[in-house]
């Protein structure tokens, strides 16, 4: 094995981008920003989409397919999008290349292809699914339209890290057509529960729902729900949004529909989605100095079994102990790896399945053979405790569940301890810099103030909780007034 | 419903264009050449991608991810795979757009945002690749490695057609390593009859397997092996293709492992693929004048019920019963809809269901409910009966067995018809022109007889079948000598 990580007290940025390397999760390629998703991280990309295909199924939504490339005057027909995503757009200009004249075996961009219309590689597919959602909407009949994209995306950021921001990414966007504005808030406030579901269930990984502040919204969008989660550096990560469009891209790309009334009218909007940043935000939330901690209900090997043998012999003794122990596991829908290879010994097996967050580990030997015993560990907590192999499966089963709760429990306990609610602006400060985490305080509402507090602190409005009472208050920047507490934060 | 589909007989290509649209399968969108994938062709398409995505797995393969875009520099490594598609490359030349100083409130290309080193959007990927394989391999420990990935790729493609020829398409790309030419030899071989197995056994399109004369290869592959559908008009289609890659990617991309001898050596590989292109030779193997004709086993919905009534209470009657047989039918995992909408007559959702290729329709009615009956229409033969309630979800169980059996049979019986075996250039043309379908043929082997007979016919060698004995005869264009017969057809 590869020495030590660094540890998150020494580094934690380093630790991130060691571990996710080491873990065999992703890695930088060759292309500026975009990285290269390993086998063992797809895997758990693979259990997300999974388990949130299934949910927006159950919803009613249906899976589409629309293009890659948005011609550019499709893409500034909504002029906030727009104007919210130029900046980072990648451009294609030309359709060929040929022989470069100069440099014999190399190639060039043929001059003459050029596009009459540049198409920019979609960061978000907003414009180019509403210009074919006029085709599609003509009458209430056709609503609502309720469909999902799993797609890569592109966004041209200049400081990239492997999952948390990449200037190519995976993820799903969902876009919704509705009657009435009130179907369409329902329709965006339904998403972010089912993100938060997702996160707080299969994650672990517990989230603050609420709404962003005007200039946090995405560009284009008349609200922004968000899931907020807390990493154990104290900063924040926003791991899901969910949009109210509005009719902006209905007017934008002037579709329309014929009521029951027979009236036309426009058509309100959603855009939602979530995106292999998940796969960092569930590291920074679970794993320590020893590696990956997995969530069971995420991970690609949920148990791990290792022989310890002397011999040829005792290996055979054990492997058929095993065959059935992986069976019995099976059948429960668990997935079980025995990992029989010759060519590394029992610690340095160990000390992977530690690095790669497999929840339990079962060591078995021959003394377990005698004992009708097996070796267990846990990956949350690193306990070791002897069990019987009598109803080991059982036994595991409510082991999974227990490392469920207990890695969502532990987070959420440390989240909780980091939300500090502040009345003037030198204890925000002191908590923004030396207790980190989130800062519940009176804010006037305004975009003065915002900015002011990100200059001086580098924390953000990361949401107006759903759950933030009304109150009469004053903001602890200005001293003006305020009806509301909102939640600030460093975020990644 | 809109009116009828032109016939076969009529137009087969305006009958084609025609069903993919009206049946919701795709539609072309704003981007030249890029197509919609609707709901309902996306729905086949995700069957498609679960049934081989099972089969990749069952064979050791795992998923990643690599990036959409390719250097130009590490594009033009493999001069010949570089050669083969360079006519046809996107590329992204900028990575920002600006506002448009001559055009307020509309955005240009930021002139100063241009990359140094342009990016190719990916036709395919082995390139980007194997310049990651360089940094994983090192030892023959690391091999065999067996990935493959679900992407979009770029083709810019001049003549476009819905889901056989369009510019973005889907597809898998499996990309692997081996330490030796036999293990590359037979992983190709391999996945050509993963490939014959999903095409004859779950979209019941009886295949040709073989492998492409020189001229007809994959760009940098020594072997590509393929197979090949016959269409309904007589023309082939290459259903998916997987490539014995050699060693050239490799040595253009120096990735070298240290044998168990301690030798260094360069690395085999093969690269192997279908896409969504397989939608449009499932339309074109089963489908008829009256719409889709699907198999069950890619068949979003299987069965759909019709409820037939003249009031809510006959309806209620109705719906208690159907609510008892969509639960055996889902029971047994088959997917049913009962389309109970009022707002369309049980005619017009006849007609749907025929166009959208539904294997079975029930129509239950009162007199149903009296003689514990329903009427039955399975959808390849049009053929309908009225059967017993009483076991029903076992009757529609075996049903769906005989339409996936009589849709292969039906179509192994068509192509069979059309391998014409001629002995002179005279019959050849004949053939071609008049029966259409494949012909098989002495060939001698040269590029110009290739070159000369597709000149004078359109016809092109589309594979030498694996079952293709050696023989003595001469060749059917000139006369020379000829080791084998090979498959010729006009293709799409």
């Amino acid at each position: 094995m590869s020495k030590k990580l660094t540890t998150r007290e020494e580094d934690y940025s380093k630790w991130y981008n060691e571990l996710v390397v080491k873990a065999d999760l992703a890695e930088n390629s060759a292309v500026r920003g975009c990285m290269v998703i390993k086998p063992y991280g797809y895997a758990i990309w693979e259990k997300m989409q999974a388990e949130l295909d299934r949910m927006f199924k159950e919803t009613g939504h249906e899976n589409a397919y629309f293009p890659l490339f948005v011609p550019k005057s499709l893409f500034e027909a909504e002029e906030k999008n727009a104007e919210g995503f130029a900046k980072e757009c990648a451009v294609v200009t030309h359709y060929r290349l040929q022989n470069d004249p100069d440099r014999p075996g190399k190639l060039r961009v043929d001059p003459e292809a050029k596009l009459e219309e540049e198409l920019v590689v979609r960061p978000t597919s907003e414009a180019i699914i509403w210009n074919t959602y006029k085709g599609w909407i003509q009458s209430y009949r056709d609503l609502p339209l309720l469909i999902n994209q799993w797609a890569n995306v592109v966004r041209w950021e200049m400081r990239t890290r492997l999952f948390l921001r990449t200037a190519e990414f995976l993820w799903q966007e969902g876009h919704t057509a509705h009657a009435t504005k009130k179907e369409a808030l329902i329709e965006s406030k339904q998403m972010q529960e089912i993100y938060a579901i997702f996160a707080e269930g299969f994650m672990a990984m517990p989230v603050v729902k609420g709404a962003k502040s005007e200039s946090e919204r995405f560009a284009g969008a008349e609200e922004t729900y968000t899931i907020e989660a807390l990493m154990q550096d104290g900063k924040a990560l926003q791991a899901g949004t969910s949009h109210f469009l509005g009719q902006n891209f209905a007017k934008a790309f002037d579709v329309k529909y014929t009521s029951k009334e027979g009236k036309q009218e426009y058509v309100w909007a959603t855009s939602w989605g979530v995106s292999t940043r998940l796969i960092g935000g569930l590291i920074m939330t679970h794993s320590d100095d020893f590696g990956l901690v997995l969530p069971p209900k995420l991970a690609p090997i949920q148990v791990v079994i290792v022989p310890i043998y002397k011999n040829n012999e005792q290996l055979d003794l054990i492997s058929e102990k095993v065959s059935v122990m992986v069976s019995d596991l099976r059948k429960k829908g668990i997935s079980v790896k025995f990992d029989n290879r010759d060519t590394f010994r029992p610690g340095a097996k160990f000390a992977e399945y530690e690095l790669k967050g497999v929840p339990v580990r079962i060591a078995i030997g021959a003394r377990d053979l005698e004992s009708n015993t097996v070796e267990l560990a846990r990956r949350d907590t690193l306990e070791k405790q002897t069990v019987s192999q009598d109803h080991l499966a059982d036994f595991i089963e409510n082991l999974l569940e227990d490392i469920q709760n207990n890695l969502f429990n532990r987070a959420k306990e440390y989240r909780d301890e980091h939300i500090t609610e502040v009345s003037n602006f030198e204890e925000f400060k002191d908590v923004i810099e030396n207790k980190g985490g989130f800062v519940l305080a009176h804010w006037d509402g305004t975009e003065e103030t915002e900015d002011a507090i990100k200059e001086q602190t580098k924390a953000t409005i990361r949401c107006i909780p759903n759950d933030s009472k009304f109150e009469a208050g004053t903001c602890v920047f200005s001293g003006k007034p305020s009806k509301q507490k909102v939640l600030f934060a460093k975020a990644y």
